[in-house]
This record gives C-alpha cells, structure tokens and sequence, in this order.
C-alpha cells in the first residue's frame, strides 16, 4: 500500500500558460518522498540529526498526462519500487479527481552528509521499514 | 553544434545539505530550452503573441552525477535528439569546470494554447531550424 | 477574528544555512491571503473566472524575528487591517509553537484583469466580507 | 554609485495572471546583494568559509510600480542606505527600459552561523566597503 501525499496548487506554482510550471512536479515528488519516510516513522530532520544521513538524488524522471490549474486538490500515491544495497527507488503518482496527471520515480543514495554526499549501506531497519512499504504505518 | 545557456548557482538554489535542490535542474532546463529557441530566432514569448503555439512538457528526466552548490558557474549544451510530428526531444547536459554534473531530456509537444493545450504538427520551418540544430545561429 | 492558515516547512524552502530562505516568507503570505479569501467564500479561482478580478500585490512588507527551520509547522493568521475605495491592507502574523515567527502585511489593489491590471472599487458584497474579516466563515 | 544586477524574468517566474508573481522581487533582492558583496570582492561564499558569517534577514520591504512579463530585462541598483553597528539596510531599485518597476530594501544583521544566527559588530575593512558603496569597484 502507497504512502499518500496530498497537496494543493499553489497561485505561484502557476505560469504564464495558466498551468502548473513543470519543475514544481519534482518538488513535490520531493514532498512526497520525505512524507513517505516521515509517516514511517523516519523525518528527514531525525535522519540528518540521528544519523548524519541523507538521500540524494542520482536520477529523476516524470511523465505529464495532464495539466494541473491552480486550486487543483491532487494526492501523490508514492511506494517503494527497487531496493539496491546503496541506493533505492521511489515511484510518485499524481492523481486528480480519480485520475492520473503524472508519474515519475526517483533514484536516491543513502549518504553520509559530510563536505561531500557519501553513499553507504542502507541499514536494515530502515530497509524493513521501505521493504514493507507503508503496511508499519 | 548545441546551444548554450550559462547561469551560477543562486543561495536560494541551495538546501539545508548546502546543495542545489535538485528539482532547480529542470528549472535550468527549462530555461535552457527557451534560450534555445531564443538563440533560434524564436522567443518564447514571439510563439505565444503571433503564433498561440507553447510547448509543454510531456516527460522529463535528469541523471545526477554531481552536487552543485553556491556560486558554481555551470554551462548547459542543449540540442534537440529527436523530432517527430508533434513532438521533439531536446537534451541538456549540465558542464562545471569542464567536467559533466548532470545530463537530462526533456520531451515537448507543439501545443496550441487555448483552454487547454492541443498538439499540432510542429512547422516546417521550425523544423528546419530544429533540424539545423542551432547552426543557423 | 483572523483566518488561519496552516503549513510546514519543506525541505526545498530551506537555503544552505539550514534555515528557510526568507522570500519564502512572502510565498506564504500570498498562499495565506488566497487562503484568506477561499474561506470567505471567494476562492481567487472564481473571483478570476466569474469576475475577471485579480488582487496584484502594491506593497509588501516582513519582519524577521526568528529563524523557521525544515519540518517546523506554522500557522498564518490574516486579518484586514485597511480598506480603502480599490485598495485593501491584509496583515499576516507567523506564529510557531504559540510564538511569533514573523509578521508582515501586503497592500494590494482590486483589479480587472485584461492585458494590464486596472484597479476599480471594491464590490459591496466584497467590503463587506472583508470588514467582517472571517465572522462569516 | 549604486552597484548593478541584471536579470531578465523567467518562465517560471511568472503566474497564471501572465505576470511575474510578487515573492520573485525579494529573490531578485537576494540575489542583488549577494552580488553586491561579490562586486566589492566578499562572495558570500567567501564570508562563509572565511568568516563564518551570513548575513540573515531582519526585514524587507518592496513597492511594486509595473508589472514585470516573460523575457523582460531588468536592472536592479543596490546601494547601503543605513549602515548601524550590527545592522545595514541595502535598498534596490528595479528599473525596466530607463523606467522604475519596484523599488525595496533588505535590513540585514552582520552574524555568525552556529547552530542560531548570533549578530556581531560589522568588522571595520568590511564597514569601509559599504561606506564606500561601489566606489572601490
């Protein structure tokens, strides 16, 4: 079962076209992907304080069906597609009114955040934890 | 031969890891795209006034290979890698220092701008112009 | 009685000194005052369709008086503190954990939307609203 | 002599009213004193690294004259218009084709990055550079 994220089209995430500015999908599958950690029980800020860990991004990719206008109520469905050792990657639907908008996916390393992003070993209770999707929620 | 678009790294670029945040790449893709067809002959904004044309995203994607981070000077070489009907790709690869940072594509359509976008057949002489890569600059 | 307006910080509105990059600030108040006017019944989509009324900014003013950080929640609270013949002043107060945050306001005009933004009066049914603040929600 | 920042409005930066949304003005500020103290030879960057020190946001304020649209090309000038022991204001100015678009100031407090933003008094070579305004450009 997905994590849902819901969010609300912003007046400034509009463009001159009337619809969404692209970019703001990416910012939002971000969104998604820290509520996916945070209702499991792991926020991005105790990750970064407990842990010294981020997840940054090695690749990002999204596919537009439609156009999202301001005051669009759209929920993201995000679940856990691969798990490598280092690395693991998070798939984002976009849905309105019952109906998909966008679906993308993005590739994150489990890093040491010192001067340089370092990748290492997903520890196990955090790939419980992604193993199982959001059923521990 | 590719066009291309320079821009630096703003402070509000950055996140809490002290790194661009990353869905700022395909904002400078964006961007990227509208400075090409500029650098083409045809701004953004002279395809909305006398043509009602936009050009809307239907799929982006972005590998990761390095961190930005405040100030750096990055040069994007965009051109196009495909042209269909009504559709075209264009890739992006992010340059600092000589070396490659990012490398991503977007795929657009040739829309009509009414209520809703439309696509239509993308002009021959955009075509050309697109076909010519930005030699005729 | 203000309006409330309830977000939390995202990761993407944070810069590299690990707090919220400040015109953030002024993106809330502009989510906080269409906030304001969806709970009084006149959400900006419907004022724009059904009326052909914007609200562009005039002035916008913020005081700092402590550091919002990721994750932090945050409350809005909005209220009107001028109306005048085309012209409102909406007052915005950022409290965190019951303590204020930062405080600001925007004047903005009531204009029609064609090529150019062009004030004209206020509607009565409109004033009243406002001069109600939120007593009507 | 005022110090000057050229920019020209994004894609992106405009909303569905085909206008630049107003938050963009204080990212624009930002930007202009970020490159206000690299002109005078301290990159933020460099007072960073060097000094531990931000230059954190005390208050803001903007008056908006026009609209700014898609592709437009802007000058800012930034110049100290107060200079305290601990604190500074830097005041903007947005002019358009020789014409004002928005004028603003920051107020900024001269601080160490720790854990919390502590003020301290602005060094002296640092004082006879904003003294000096862009004079030793």
């Amino acid at each position: 079962m997905p994590a849902i994220y819901r969010f609300d089209v912003k007046w400034g995430d509009t463009d001159a076209a009337g619809i969404v500015f692209y970019p703001n999908f990416y910012k939002w599958m971000d969104e998604a992907t820290h509520h996916f950690f945070a209702t499991a029980g792991f926020p991005s800020s105790r990750l970064l304080a407990e842990r010294q860990t981020i997840i940054p991004l090695l690749e990002a990719h999204c596919q537009f069906k439609s156009s999202l206008l301001f005051e669009d109520e759209v929920e993201v469905q995000s679940e856990i597609q691969e798990l490598r050792k280092k690395v693991f990657k998070i798939g984002h639907r976009f849905i309105k009114d019952g109906q998909p908008v966008a679906e993308g996916y993005e590739i994150r390393a489990w890093a040491h955040f010192n001067e340089k992003p370092k990748a290492f070993p997903i520890p196990e209770d955090i790939k419980e934890i992604l193993l199982a999707g959001t059923s521990n929620r």
